[in-house]
C-alpha cells in the first residue's frame, strides 16, 4: 500500500532505511534529501534512493511516509514546516534518539483526524562513524525499534493504515517492534545507551591525553581497550542534540557511575571489590 | 633446545600457552598441574599438556623452562618454592598481569650464575571468561607480550640460552615481544587494561541494579552496551590479585576517570562537550 516514500536525512540512518527497505523486498519509489549534497549524491549511487528532492516540502506532499532521519532538533524544525502543507493522506516518522520533546510535539501539531499522522521511532542500531557511505541494508536486523506511539492520537483511517503499514516495513527490515511511554523511553536509554556513549568518549579522552602520543600503548590494550573505546570515534555532531534534550536523565546516569567508580576505587583492598565482580557477573550471565 | 617445559596453573591462559606452542611446532614433551584437577584433566584431554604432574615441584626439576601462569600471589608463592630446587640448567617465566612484585622476587630468587633464570613475561591476550575449557591456540597471535627483563642480571650460559629461546617460542606463537621496565609497565597497564576492566566493572554492577530485572533492556542497548559491559563477566579470582598488587595506579586512574565524567557531565549543555568528542576522536582517528 505505500508506494511513495521521502527520506529526510540520507546520512548513516536515512541510507540504511533505504537500503533496508529495498532489501526488504519494497518495489515503490524512495526520493530523498540531505543537507550536504554528497550525502544525498551518495545515496543515490548506492541506490538508497530513487532520486534526490530538490524541493524537500514538495516531495514530502507527494509521498505517503516521510521518515525524517536527521538529528533531533532538525526533525522538530521539520516537524513544524511539514505538519503545515501535509494532510490526512501522510504519514510522518522519524529516528531520532530522544521522544520526550518529538512526541510532545508529534501531539501538538500532529495526530488528528484532518492532519497528518506521526509516528515516533527510535531504531536502536548505529555505528560510530557517520555518512551515507556506511549505509547498511542490514544495520537493524536483529535491533530493537522502538515507537512512543500514544493510543489517544486519533487519526483518519488513512493515515491510521499507513501507521500499520510502516510498522509492517520495520518488522520486515528484520527488527524487533517495542512500544513504550516516551518518558520511560528517554529515561531508559539514558543508562543503556547514552550512559555508554558518553563513558566511551570520557575514557577515549582521557587516554588520548594520557598516552596518545604513544600509539603502540594501544596495541599493548588489546581487544578491550578497542572495545572499550570503539564509540570514541563518534561524531559530537549527532551527540549534541542528545545531550541537549535528555540532559537531566544523563546527568542522573552518569553522576550514579562517578559514585560507583569512587566506590569501586576505595574498596580495592577490600571484600567490596569481590561483591561489585558479582554484581557484575549477574549482569553478564548467560 | 627446549625439550621439556612445566606449565604450572593450566587455566585459560596456560592451556592456551600448551595449545599454543604444539601448534607452533614444539615437539617437546609439556608437563602440567593446577590447583583445581578438572582444570589439569580438560587440558590433558584438549592436548594442551602430555602429562599431569603429581609432584609439581620435581616436575619443575626434571623440565628446562617451568611457566607460571597462576594468579600474581600464587605466582609469588611459587617462585619461593621453587628458587630452592631449581638450578642454573633452569628459566622460570610467568604470565602475571603485573609485574613490579613479581620482578623485585626474580631479582632477590633468581638471575644469578648459580641459581635459575627468571624471566618476568606478560601475554596482553585472555578473555572475560577463565577456565582451561576455553584454552586457544590462537589467543597470543598479534597479542604483544611484555617482558621486564633486567639487563643487569648475570645468568649462567645455559639459562641465559633458555632465556632466548623461550622468546624465539613466543615470537613463534605469534606475540609482538616488548621489553620494558617492571614499573612503567604497571603504569602503563593501568590505564590501558586495569583502567577498561574496572570501568566494565562498575558499569555493568551500576545495570545490573538498574536494570537487571528487565532483561529486554539489554537488547534495546544492542552491540554498544554488549561491548562496553562484556569484561563485566570478568571473575574477581582473577582480578583480586591486581587490584592489590597496582592499588595506586589503579587508584589514580579511576580517580581521573571519575573527574573526567563529572566534567563532561556538567558540560552536557556547554561548548565543553564538543572539545571532549574531538579528543576522543583523536584517540580513535585511523
Amino acid at each position: 500500500m505505500i508506494e511513495r516514500i521521502a527520506i529526510i536525512g540520507t546520512g548513516l540512518l536515512g541510507a540504511s532505511t533505504g537500503l533496508a527497505l529495498r532489501a526488504s523486498g519494497f518495489r515503490g519509489f524512495i526520493v530523498g534529501c540531505n543537507r550536504g549534497p554528497e550525502g544525498a549524491r551518495i545515496s543515490l549511487a548506492a541506490r538508497a534512493i530513487d532520486s534526490i528532492a530538490t524541493d524537500p516540502l514538495q516531495a514530502a506532499r507527494e509521498s505517503q511516509v516521510i521518515v525524517l532521519a536527521t538529528p533531533v532538533y532538525a526533525i522538530l524544525e521539520w516537524m513544524e514546516r511539514l505538519s503545515g502543507v501535509l494532510g490526512s493522506e501522510h504519514l510522518v516518522t522519524d529516528v531520532g534518539s530522544t521522544k520526550g520533546l518529538i512526541t510532545a510535539a508529534a501531539s501538538r501539531l500532529f495526530n488528528r483526524p484532518d492532519r497528518a499522522a506521526f509516528l515516533p521511532g527510535h531504531p536502536m542500531a548505529g555505528k560510530e562513524r557517520s555518512g551515507a557511505d556506511l549505509g547498511d541494508a542490514e544495520l537493524f536486523r536483529g535491533a530493537v525499534w522502538l515507537f512512543t506511539d500514544d493510543p489517544a492520537w486519533e487519526r483518519s483511517p488513512h493515515s491510521a493504515a499507513l501507521v500499520e503499514g510502516w510498522r509492517e516495513w520495520v518488522a520486515a527490515m528484520g527488527s524487533k517492534v517495542i512500544d513504550i511511554d516516551p518518558a520511560r523511553h528517554d529515561e531508559m536509554v539514558a543508562w543503556v545507551s547514552h550512559l555508554p556513549q558518553f563513558l566511551a568518549t570520557a575514557l577515549s579522552a582521557l587516554l588520548e591525553e594520557e598516552i596518545g602520543d604513544a600509539p603502540e600503548l594501544k596495541d599493548v590494550g588489546g581487544r578491550a581497550l578497542r572495545e572499550m573505546t570503539r564509540l570514541g570515534a563518534s561524531p559530537y555532531s549527532m551527540w549534541r542534540d542528545i545531550a541537549l534534550t535528555n540532559t537531566e536523565a544523563v546527568q542522573s546516569a552518569l553522576s550514579a557511575l562517578e559514585q560507583r567508580l569512587a566506590n569501586l576505587r576505595e574498596n580495592l583492598r577490600t571484600p567490596g571489590l569481590r561483591d561489585e565482580f558479582e554484581i557484575a557477573n549477574r549482569f553478564r550471565r548467560e
